[in-house]
C-alpha cells in the first residue's frame, strides 16, 4: 500500500476527514440492496433533509462529485430552448452557464466582479427582463469566498414563476441552510468540504414542484444517470435497482452526518465563523488582506489578496504554497481564472475549522517569510 | 458507527473487498492535486491500461459508477442525428439504447433472446444495412451471464468505418482483455465486480481516433461532467483542475490493481473459470441448470435456471434468497426484467472466485432445501 504523507488540508477542499468517518468507510461491504444498507441510506437521506432545511422527498446522495450535482440540477429542469438566467460571481457560476448551454438552454447571465455579491436589485431586473424558466446561482462561491444573498434573489425568481437552482457546495454543514423557507427548487453540494468526507458524492435535493416539472417534460432528461425520475426508483420508497450506489462512500457520509448533528448546526456554524475571524486576524499583519467585504465573507473559505512581498519572491506565491506543502504538510489553495496568482483560498472547513490550524499555518508562514 | 452484518457477496456485484483495499481507502486524505496523489493516479492509469490491453492515453477512473461510464462512452461519440447500432442481449444492452436515444442518436438494435449470444453474421448484416457511426454492445452481459464474441463483431464494425463501444463491467480483471487488438474505441467498466473494490468509479478508455472524433464534434458533448476533452485536462499530463477526484476510492482502486497484477491475469482468469465450473457442478444436483450454453458462459457470473421445486416453495425463489441472506449471510442475485423469478445470478468475482465460497453456498442451500 502506498503510504501518503500527512497533510493539513486548508485549501478549497477536500478537507481532512475524521478517523471515525474513515473507519465507517473501511467496513466490509454489504450489497446496495441489502436491508442493512438501505437502513443507513434512509438515515442519510433524513439527515441530509435536516441539514438542507427541507421536507423534500427527493433528497439523496448522488453517486458522483459536486460538479455532477450541478449538472443534475440543471439538466433535469432544462429542456432545449428553455431560458435560464445565471448569476455569475466566479468560476462556478460560469460553469453553470456552460452546463446549461450544453443542455440546449438559452443562457443569459448577470456578471459581477469576483469578490462582489450578486446585488438583488439588478438580479430582480434581469429576471423581470428575461422571464427565465430557471434562475441559478451559487450560495457560497468557492472561487472567491463570497456568500451570496440567497433569500431576496430567490424571492424575485419565485415571484416571476421561475425555478431556483442553488449551489451549496461550500455552505452545506458549514452554515445553517433553509432551502424550503428560501424557496429553492434544486440544490446540490459536495461531501469533501464542510461535511468532512472524501470527495465522491453530491448531496442533492429537489422540491416536489421541481419533480412534477421533470415528470411533465416533453422529452426525457438528456442524462440517464442523472434523471431524477429514474433515480427516484432507488432513492424513493421502492428501492429498485437503478445503478449500484457507492456503498462505502455512503457509509462514510452517514457517520459524517451523525457528527454534524451531534455537534449541532448552530455550534458548528459558530466554530466556522470564529476560525475564519482568527485566520484574518492572524494573516493581516503579514500583509494578506481579505478580498471580500466583511458582511459577505463565507466563513468556511476565506480569500486573501497575496501581498506584493510574496508575489515578488523567487517562485512567487505558488512557490510559497509549495514550500508550505512540502516542508510543513499544509495545503492552501491558489486563485482560479482571473484571480490566479492574486489570491489564496484558505479553507477552514468541517473538522479543520479550529484556531489550532490557524496557529499552525501562521507558524509555518512565519518560518518561510 | 453502524455495524453492518458480515456478508458473502455472491450476487452480480458488489463483490467482497480485501482488507488491504479497505485499509488503502481509509488512509488520511491528501488533496486531489497533491503530488503524492497524482503519483498514485499515474500508477492507476498505467495499470488500467495493462488490464484493458491498451496503449490509449485516455484511460482513467471516471468519478462515478459503471452506468456513468456507459453514458460517457456514448455521449462523447454521438451527436444528435448520428446513427448507432446496439446489440441487445439483455438489460445492459437495452440501457445502451436508452442512453443513446437521450443523446439524440438514431438507434437501431439487434435483439437476441436473453441467454444467447449476438451472432456475428446477423450483426455484420445489420451493420452493413444501417451504416452506423457507432456500434455498441456488452462484452459480459451481467443480466444473463453471456460472454459475447467481441472480435468478429468489432471487426465487422471497423470494416464499415464505425466506432466500437464495449461494456466490460463484468469482464475487466475477470478475464484477459485486449481492446487494442480487438479494435475497440471506447470501453467502460466498474470497480465493484472482478476488481473487488467498492462501487463508485468507472474505469474507461478511449482510443486516439475516438478522442480525435470528439475534438472534431460540431457541438460540445452534452455532459460537462463526462466530456473527455475536459477530463483530459486532469487525467492527461497537465493535471489541471476539472472536478475533485474521489481520492479515497482511487487509493482503493490502486491497491486492488496491484493485487490483480501480482496474481497475474492468466492465473486470475483460471481461478474464475475453475470457481464457476465448481459452482455449476455443485448446484446441478439440486436442480439448478445453466441458462447459457457452455462455450458462451461468463465465468465471473453464472446464471442458473431456478428449479420448479424452488419456485413453488412458499415465498418462491425470492424467499429462498432472503433466507440465504438472513440466516447464512450469503447474497445471491435474482433475475432482471423477463428473467425475474426464473434465474439466479451467482457471482464468483474477484476475491470471491474460490471453491470455498461454492462449498459455503452449497451447505447453506442444503440446509434450506
Amino acid at each position: 500500500m502506498t503510504r501518503l504523507p500527512e497533510r493539513l488540508l486548508l485549501g478549497p477542499g477536500p478537507s481532512n476527514v475524521s478517523p471515525e468517518v474513515l473507519a465507517a468507510m473501511a467496513q466490509p461491504l454489504v450489497g446496495h440492496l441489502d436491508p442493512s444498507f438501505l437502513a443507513v441510506l434512509d438515515e442519510v437521506q433524513a439527515n441530509l433533509r435536516l441539514l438542507f432545511g427541507t421536507a423534500n422527498a427527493m433528497t439523496l446522495p448522488l453517486s458522483a462529485t459536486g460538479s455532477a450535482g450541478m449538472e443534475a440540477c440543471l439538466v433535469n429542469l432544462l429542456e432545449p430552448g428553455d431560458r435560464v438566467l445565471v448569476g455569475v460571481a466566479g468560476v462556478f457560476g460560469g460553469r453553470m452557464c456552460d452546463v446549461a448551454a450544453r443542455a440546449g438552454a438559452e443562457v443569459s447571465r448577470v456578471d459581477v466582479e469576483p469578490g462582489r455579491i450578486l446585488e438583488p436589485g439588478p438580479m430582480a431586473e434581469a429576471i423581470a427582463r428575461s422571464r427565465p424558466k430557471v434562475v441559478a446561482f451559487v450560495h457560497a462561491e468557492t472561487s472567491t469566498g463570497v456568500l451570496q444573498p440567497v433569500e431576496e434573489i430567490a424571492a424575485a425568481a419565485r415571484d416571476a414563476g421561475a425555478f431556483v437552482v442553488l449551489d451549496c457546495v461550500t455552505s452545506l454543514a458549514g452554515l445553517p441552510l433553509a432551502i424550503d423557507d428560501w424557496g429553492i427548487d434544486a440544490v446540490y453540494s459536495g461531501t469533501q468540504k464542510c461535511l468532512a468526507c472524501p470527495p465522491g458524492l453530491s448531496p442533492v435535493s429537489f422540491s416536489a414542484r421541481a419533480v412534477d416539472a421533470v415528470r411533465a417534460r416533453k422529452r426525457p432528461v438528456q442524462s440517464w444517470y442523472l434523471d431524477i425520475t429514474l433515480l427516484s426508483g432507488y432513492f424513493g420508497g421502492e428501492r429498485k435497482y437503478h445503478h449500484t450506489a457507492p456503498i462505502s462512500a455512503v457509509l462514510g457520509l452517514a457517520e459524517a452526518l451523525r457528527r454534524v448533528l451531534a455537534e449541532g448546526m448552530e455550534a458548528r456554524a459558530a466554530r466556522h465563523r470564529e476560525a475564519a475571524a482568527s485566520l484574518v486576524a492572524a494573516l493581516e499583519p503579514l500583509g494578506f488582506s481579505p478580498l471580500v467585504d466583511e458582511p459577505h465573507r463565507l466563513p468556511p473559505l476565506t480569500s486573501l489578496l497575496v501581498p506584493a512581498s510574496v508575489r515578488e519572491r523567487p517562485g512567487g506565491e505558488a512557490g510559497l504554497r509549495r514550500a508550505l506543502l512540502e516542508r510543513h504538510g499544509i495545503e492552501v489553495g491558489g486563485g482560479l481564472a482571473a484571480l490566479a496568482g492574486r489570491i489564496w483560498r484558505i479553507g477552514l472547513m468541517g473538522e479543520n475549522a479550529r484556531k489550532e490550524n490557524v496557529e499552525r499555518l501562521l507558524g509555518a508562514l512565519e518560518q518561510e517569510l
